[in-house]
């Protein structure tokens, strides 16, 4: 009996997801529904493998209109959302888990640049590098950087608040943007689209959906910001004692070069060591080895001389303060990205040396250093030969607090360490009022440290707001909360 | 029998508010608990006489826990309560009607001042002003700065998400808030105090609470940003022939001086002169009348003299260009100040002239010298006679278009008009995708404006939103929604 009423059941299904099918394709066009397993296997995973998941069908709607319908029909017939851009999240915030994928591939179109109130209207499916490139065309900067920007795009950016290397000057994706458009998990398009500098009429809706992975709504555009291109660089690699004195270092060029400071890396030996070691063209920016290295890059509209000045006049103080013992100048263009590949080799030469467990953790800037060392510590006691490699965005008081294995562990050993290692960290971070998720958000991975770490209050209230605007749970199910 | 039955349920509510009144006492002590009609007639009005509400006491309470035992006590009793803070709001957001009035004034401590991490803890009842100062303490800068600030409380700037006269380098409040502390309408506390420039674990419920003008909550905390304190400053007064070559000159100034741009304030030669005429101590900064003016200013944590520098070849290039006619220099800091004084005193000045109908308005920066143009021909063009003072913080987009009566018209008949110039002046901004409140927010006064121009999807929003968060309608109610 069981058996036959499941099967029936199952049936039921099948005709019903056979019938959403059928809707979808006339209201997009039978081309753009797919549900071939060939077609869907990439977007079933995420980039490293952790989770595979499974979903009817893969939706590519050609633009709002079409996204709206699609979520209107799969409201009416309560199946599940996950909307995806280039899938290149890092915490598994895209994977279905049944339903169907919302791919926003085709809305890629820049629908508006107006230079003069310095703004651009972007479609979610922009990959992030050609925003830059338009940006550039019309000589202006969108600061907004990361890894993944030749794959990227701007509606994940959006969704998932991305952070990346201009931080420190520009803000996060969040502080890039200004209007945003939405389609609702019932259908409904909220029209946000303003590209207003001073705006306050009601509560601020777009902070709502950017960074909420894909929970609430799916973004289908944006107006974000662009600031004007910076025409001279200074760039600079010192070498110093270590994160204490590394801090006091920063303090002095923020106070003396404000204006213009936009890079404030800090690079463990540890973590340089292995770039030196196996990054493509890499080799020590200085004669000897020393505790630890800060990437500095001061940028500006104003003349090159000018910035090279206070580069110079900062660097010499610093000397004298006994802040840096070591400095690497770049004094051509070449130069200067020469340093910079030694900063993007980082994360990439920690694989030959095997396995290791990474944590993206922010803490107040005023505790990065003490975090460097405490984090250091507590992990070499807790396993005699790991190799700590931090290095990151000091300057945000965010660190990518990777570690490497010990030299003579099996990879499958170490990484059944890594919640005991998640703990040992994160507890230190939480301690010091940090953050157990700096920039890559929560997606699967960190759901149970969210219901660790997170204020009970701040829970119950993302819950309210959750279940507010998708009562029925269909957007992105199984993620953030 | 009908007349019987509602003093009976009058008689009841007395001794419902009696019981209330009593739990309130013995929670915050009698002290605190107000309500002697002439403690309470100063905050049932606000500043410019427009209201006049009605309350049951003024709570007075300490702390966040005497905030959190006040709500809680009154959402038992189902008595709404209307958040102040310093009551220097422009739009009736503080107005009660009915329940009771919590202000924030012994919420005055600055919990925490760390400078290394450029962030300080405020409780919502301190003085902006007083922020200011502490700031200054440790060789920072706080950049919000109102005409209010010495009486104005931080938690009305949050709040209302202040603008004031930083915008253009600082961004709004909502820029300069990393964490919050915020009493809920059930009196439940969220404790999300956190001082991380990066932290992306969950919704961002921060942006909710700042500009909801207290109808979600009450802000008790924040954590706000602090800047390195410049140490130079260049201030110029320029003469030009009207918007359309202002735009052009804030263009130029934008991209030769992006990282040191602080100021860029436009002002109308009919605001000038009323300032002339009027203001304590201004006279005509130059030689002759020109059609209008912008203020320009430039600060930096670098030398006085490589400012000098930028702000002078930038002028040079726009006489060349023909932006500029005329330049008034300040040399001195008291001529910087004396410059800044005019921009101080545009307001004031148009006092003696008779009544204003005022508008805080926004549109693209990109349409701003249109919107001066338009605006003016259209008020003109349904009023002959009448004075258009447009000023305000061009660089922004952000516009106080005020409109001095006609010389032979009486004040009362030119006030009637303020529905109609309403109408002609947010249609021109709607139409240019602007904003009917840029910088005040909607609290009584504009509440039938956000009906009229905002997108019904967000309205559906934010309901929603108030539904979830505040079922029960008891935050501030007859404001924003």
């Amino acid at each position: 009996m069981t058996t036959t009423l499941q099967s029936s059941a199952g049936r039921d299904k099948q005709a019903r997801d056979a019938e959403l099918l059928g809707q979808l394709r006339a209201a997009i066009g039978a081309a753009h529904v797919l549900t071939d397993p060939n077609d869907l296997a990439d977007r079933l995973i995420e980039d490293r493998g952790l989770y595979k998941g499974n979903a009817l069908a893969i939706l590519r709607p050609a633009d709002t209109a079409q996204v709206a319908e699609c979520v209107r029909l799969c409201f009416a017939a309560g199946v599940p959302i996950v909307p995806q851009g280039g899938n290149t999240g890092l915490v598994g915030g895209g994977v279905p888990e049944g339903g169907v994928i919302l791919i926003t591939q085709r809305l890629n179109k820049i629908r508006e640049v107006d230079a003069v109130n310095a703004t651009m209207t972007v479609e979610a499916g922009c990959i992030l590098a050609s925003i830059q490139a338009a940006a550039e065309e019309v000589g202006a900067l969108f600061p907004l950087s990361l890894a993944s920007e030749g794959s990227c795009q701007i509606g994940g950016n959006l969704s998932t608040n991305a952070g990346g290397t201009a931080v420190l000057r520009y803000g996060n994706t969040r502080d890039l943007v200004l209007g945003v458009e939405v389609v609702l998990p019932d259908g409904r398009i909220l029209n946000d689209l303003n590209g207003l500098r001073k705006n306050n009429t009601g509560y601020d809706l777009r902070n709502l959906f950017i960074g909420a992975e894909g929970t609430l709504g799916i973004i289908t555009a944006a107006v974000i910001k662009l600031f004007p291109q910076p025409v001279s660089r200074a760039t600079t690699m010192v070498a110093c004692d270590g994160p204490d004195v590394a801090l006091l270092l920063f303090e002095r060029m923020r106070s003396q070069n404000a204006d213009v400071l936009s890079t404030f890396e800090y690079i463990d030996r540890s973590a340089l060591q292995m770039a030196i070691d196996h990054g493509p063209g890499c080799s020590d920016p200085m004669m000897q080895a020393y505790p630890a290295y800060c990437l500095i890059e001061l940028t500006s509209t104003g003349a090159q001389d000018a910035l090279d000045a206070r580069m110079e006049a900062a660097l010499e103080a610093a000397f004298e303060a006994g802040e840096v013992i070591d400095a690497v100048i770049g004094a051509s263009e070449a130069q200067k990205d020469a340093l910079w590949a030694l900063r993007e080799n980082l994360s990439d030469a920690q694989k030959p040396e095997g396995a290791s467990i990474k944590h993206d953790v922010s803490v107040p800037v005023s505790r990065v250093a003490d975090f460097v060392n405490a984090g250091k510590a507590a992990c070499i006691d807790y396993m005699p030969g790991l190799r700590p490699c931090p290095f990151g965005h000091f300057g945000d008081g965010n660190l990518h607090f990777n570690l490497s294995r010990p030299k003579d562990m099996a990879d499958a050993d170490f990484l059944a360490e890594y919640p005991a290692f998640n703990r040992i960290v994160h507890d230190i971070v939480h301690e010091m009022g940090g953050s157990f998720s700096a920039e890559h958000g929560i997606g699967k991975v960190k759901r149970a440290e969210l219901r660790h770490y997170k204020d009970p209050v701040a829970l119950q209230l993302m819950t309210q707001i959750k279940q507010a605007i998708d009562p029925a749970g269909l957007m992105n199910p199984g993620k953030v909360l």
